[in-house]
């Protein structure tokens, strides 16, 4: 063990730091738990860039990421589940390009960190590539946690004004297609796409759409429910299987 | 404060046990937490039973439910939550009816909470009432919280022989439809199920539906998508938009 690579404790503390959104975007890293992620981290370049582990007979064939050894009360601390397993992740924030494609999702003001990475998740098995996301920070640990490492395929920007984003697709001739409650809107089965270069828009788990956004809606569906309302979760996943059919 | 009706150290070790499945099963009874749950519980008859909670100046109209007062730390020692509302509410189990609708969902060994409490909100807002459950209590609080209260207006069961329920409904013509990963399977946009009585199973999350199960199905279907899979709620959320639709 005493060749073994030790985390140090100025290393403990500056990973520390990530998880605070601040000064992931600071540093343009993130924190990732649990081996699955850290094996679908593996499969991107420039991605992974270290491992730390209280697992000491745990060995990397992958030169390119560094190893680390900490004990198991620091594995703990740079965790955010309950019952954590003995390995962590350092990642490079993605490498984003410019949305060139047709598919585009649009998230407004998402709240919940699992809803968000579910509908990453769900993203991904559509393959819709390019998500802009305005609300919770995509590399929050509990967003990467519940895409289950489909964030890693994707290109996907936080931004912070939104309306802009939307104008500047709107010149692109993206049609945008926002899901509301509103019973008055388009019944979303009798929409027809197939030709139009289109983004659609999810709101808000509470509050839905913001105004200023429904406002630049070129058609505005919704789900026939006869009860309550969809977890938007849900409501996204049943959307993309209808507008992102193959 | 002298004139409250405070809980005892009895009723509190009572209700307690009601965190485990065993107890609630022989006492018939059940949790919830929260003021929204507890609203939702208000709208059902015989349903709620009593209220606890340590804000000493809520009162309660319906006279129907005791209402019993007590410390915040006891209403943690019956909370599941990391930072619970200071209201507990002790429920009976639903009263049930036979399945006598057309439209039944089958869970088959779903092993998360959360994603059989999502599943149980979805199909309440399709219209479907009838879910056979195979697996997790439906009546562990993690499920009922994920429901938002949709379970209330369930007929849900928990049945220990699966097989044996699902040659009951082939008696009574029901076609029954599962969902599959195998691409072998019917595009699930493929099948017409129009004018036959139907139940769609789902299965457990790692391993789908079990053999003995899969050996009774009349459709076999599987959702087109091009990487890794949906979420189990996910996918029971696209099936029961497409199959349940008026």
């Amino acid at each position: 063990m005493n060749n073994k690579n030790l985390l140090t404790k100025n290393e403990l503390n500056d990973y520390k730091k990530l998880l605070l959104k601040k000064y992931r975007k600071e540093k343009r890293e993130f924190i990732i738990e649990g081996k699955h992620l850290i094996e679908e981290a593996l499969k991107h370049k420039n991605l992974l860039k270290k491992i730390i582990t209280s697992n000491y007979s745990f060995e990397l064939i992958n030169k390119n990421v560094d190893l680390k050894y900490t004990s198991f009360k620091n594995i703990c601390a740079l965790s955010t589940t309950k019952n954590p397993q003995p390995y962590i992740g350092i990642c490079n924030f993605l490498e984003l390009k410019k949305i060139q494609e047709e598919k585009i999702l649009i998230l407004n003001k998402i709240n919940d960190p699992g809803n968000l990475g579910t509908i990453i998740r769900t993203a991904n098995s559509f393959n819709i590539k390019n998500i802009i996301v305005e609300g919770v920070d995509i590399y929050n640990p509990k967003v990467i946690r519940a895409t289950q490492g489909a964030i890693f395929n994707m290109n996907i920007f936080n931004v912070n004004d939104l309306k802009k984003e939307i104008l500047e697709l709107k010149k692109q001739n993206y049609k945008i297609v926002g899901s509301l409650l509103d019973k008055n809107s388009i019944d979303y089965r009798n929409l027809k796409l197939d030709k139009e270069k289109f983004a659609l828009v999810l709101g808000n788990e509470a509050n839905g759409i913001e105004k200023n956004i429904i406002e630049l809606l070129d058609y505005k569906v919704y789900i026939p429910i006869e009860f309550d309302s969809l977890n938007v979760a849900i409501a996204a996943a049943i959307l993309m299987a209808k507008y992102y059919d193959k």
